[in-house]
């Protein structure tokens, strides 16, 4: 994979997390001012740094961006955003660029101040290691985990207006959780040039259909942010026409692969499960069915068992507020028919329990009779693991 | 307790259910037509039961109810609403009424047809054995189980019109689960007499601050009925002003304390949890805050644990899609303020986590400043135990 040219990064610890084998902050530069774009938690409590990094994109001129683990600067109030605004004056010292150009991203535990001596010295180690190499990019990824059992990276590289351009995205989540911990967090880096708009356009087309698809717990967290960076040093022009849609193909790639790979990592998940839906009205009917079915905990249950439960499924369905017609649905699991327009069919429960069990990706799909539209959308299973990482904590 | 005049009850086993020790039909008549409401599921995946009785309530002349569990007659097509149409003539021929005068409850396994000749000869034996004493309303109530602890019921006296008049419910509900089980269940009679229109707007009324204000896994179910019958035989005159007043509240009291009933015998449940909301807007936005913190797994496994976690419940009621200034909420956890006016407070964390442990009941209470409206809603901590019951079962 080609690291896309122009960037430099980072992972240090700096005694934020408790565990000093594990890396708490990461920084990300760019050479020259990028474009940014961003896409944020629709939480109406949100962290400080969501609130910082809202008020700032899109950009025409980002350099850098500072993350730290092991605390969500969120339920904070004023001070919260002081210091927000003191971990990007922090930054941009210690990197050369101005405050203004500095994004910044934090994740962890709600309700305590971050600790500025430790993000101080930190964002001074870090930037002081900043480098071009896989092993930057490896420190970077896991100095913005929390309970993510590995880090997450997805590249892409394209030809576009007869260059090799890269697209590099790192993620971070593994469920709403982790004690205390909440949040899914991507930035995905180019060396191609976009226009502002472009950028943020693109960015929001693209995490519709990928991080806004996916769900562990549905609990949505204070501090979900993808930010989106490009900095032209390969494609000095913006990217227009068809290059552009080239360059949106591979964006989706990127963001999709890091998205899976959250519910891949959930907390206590057993299996990946893939829900198609298709067949609604509208893609958001479509959405709205998949959310529920992914949410159910009965669903979740049945999957954690191995139980082809299609009645779950198909019930789980009908509460989603959207209208349709019973008799025209269907249902298939690993790929056999369970359901087949409003009836159960005999099928081979041990041979598609066993298709559960022995994968660990398990594949649901819904078919309406309503229309076209149709989404796919990622989720868990639900096992005991996940409640006991989940109870057995203590404030 | 008084019983209500003029309804006989009886529950057998029938063998619907592998479990001889259990019953799992019940019948209940009334000497003289009654008025009759209902309140169905809103899953649009419903089953033959709810079709048939929806399309015959509101009434001013029902007889009988006749109740089967261990099988829910869902997904079953055409031939589920000939069998809920033949349930109903037998159970009028048996008991010497009109088959247009017959409900028909049935709770249990999705998608497998009725057996039909285990329902006829259910039918006939608690037929011969209906009886108006306690004994009679025990096995009527434990009949309509499935995989409840115990059997729901509540009762009312009031005095209107000069007369004491009894309300009396039954319910069942012990999560929308079961191994394939699905279903909250109730139907409350009285010896009031009511106007049908005020029968209906009544239930409506007290479905909408209880059965719809509890929640255990969120899981809508196929089969949800709440059914109403007042025969009139205490008070022939409709209920009407002061006298009408006086009935509706103690009809909620009945109504609350079998809801309540419901999260209170959850599968696996160590808590039943009280959410206050309050301050909002209208009672829509209080409703729809308190609806997504119950059905929040990491507010629940907090609870489990005995966690304090305000951070966890904060941010839920963030995602509830409800607008509020994050700076006037406040949140109190058994009586203790953990947040005030946007902020976390300093609180005693190993007290409010005894208090947790030690009591069956936990209290939210959940303050904004948008307004007066304020909701009660109920539901169950989320335990490994429910994973396991849910998870080890194979269809």
């Amino acid at each position: 994979m080609q690291l896309p040219r122009g960037f430099r990064m980072a992972g240090v610890y700096c005694g934020i997390k408790r565990n000093p084998h594990k890396l708490d902050l990461s920084l990300i530069v760019s050479d020259v001012p990028a474009v940014a774009a961003g896409v944020y938690t629709q939480n109406r409590v949100f962290s400080a740094t969501v609130g910082y990094n809202r008020a700032r994109t899109p950009s025409g001129a980002i350099r850098a961006i500072a993350i730290n683990s092991g605390n969500s600067n969120a339920c904070t109030g004023e001070r919260g955003e002081r210091d927000a605004a003191e971990m990007a004056r922090l930054a941009g010292a210690a990197c050369g660029v101005s405050e203004h150009e500095v994004l910044v991203l934090s994740t962890g535990l709600i309700g305590e101040f971050l600790p500025m001596d430790k993000i101080a010295s930190g964002i001074r180690t870090a930037a002081e290691r900043l480098n071009v190499t896989h092993e930057g990019l490896l420190s970077a990824a896991r100095g913005m985990l929390t309970t993510d059992t590995h880090e997450k990276i997805a590249g892409r590289n394209v030809i576009v207006d007869g260059t090799s351009i890269s697209i590099l995205g790192m993620a971070k989540g593994a469920a709403m959780i982790g004690p205390n911990m909440a949040t899914m967090l991507a930035v995905i880096l180019t060396d191609a040039a976009l226009a502002v708009d472009d950028a943020q356009a693109l960015l929001s087309a693209v995490v519709d259909d990928s991080f806004n698809c996916i769900s562990v717990d549905g609990h949505m967290s204070t501090n979900d942010t993808v930010l989106f960076l490009a900095n032209g040093t390969q494609s000095r022009r913006a990217l227009a026409g068809g290059d552009l849609k080239t360059f949106h193909a591979a964006l989706a790639e990127v963001a999709t692969e890091l998205a899976r790979a959250i519910p891949a990592d959930g907390e206590g998940a057993t299996h990946l499960v893939t829900i198609d839906v298709a067949g609604c009205a509208t893609r958001q009917d479509a959405y709205r069915i998949a959310k529920v079915v992914a949410e159910s905990p009965l669903v979740k249950t049945a999957i954690a068992g191995g139980d082809p439960n299609w009645g779950r499924i198909v019930s789980a369905a009908g509460y989603a507020g959207i209208a349709f017609d019973p008799v025209g649905v269907s249902l298939d699991l690993n790929g056999t028919r369970l359901y087949e327009r409003g009836s159960p069919v005999a099928f081979d429960a041990a041979a598609v329990s066993a298709s559960i069990r022995q994968e660990r990706e398990t594949h649901i799909r819904l078919q309406f009779a309503e229309g076209s539209a149709s989404v796919r959308f990622w989720t868990t299973d639900l096992t005991a693991e996940y409640v006991r990482l989940n109870a057995d904590y203590h404030t």
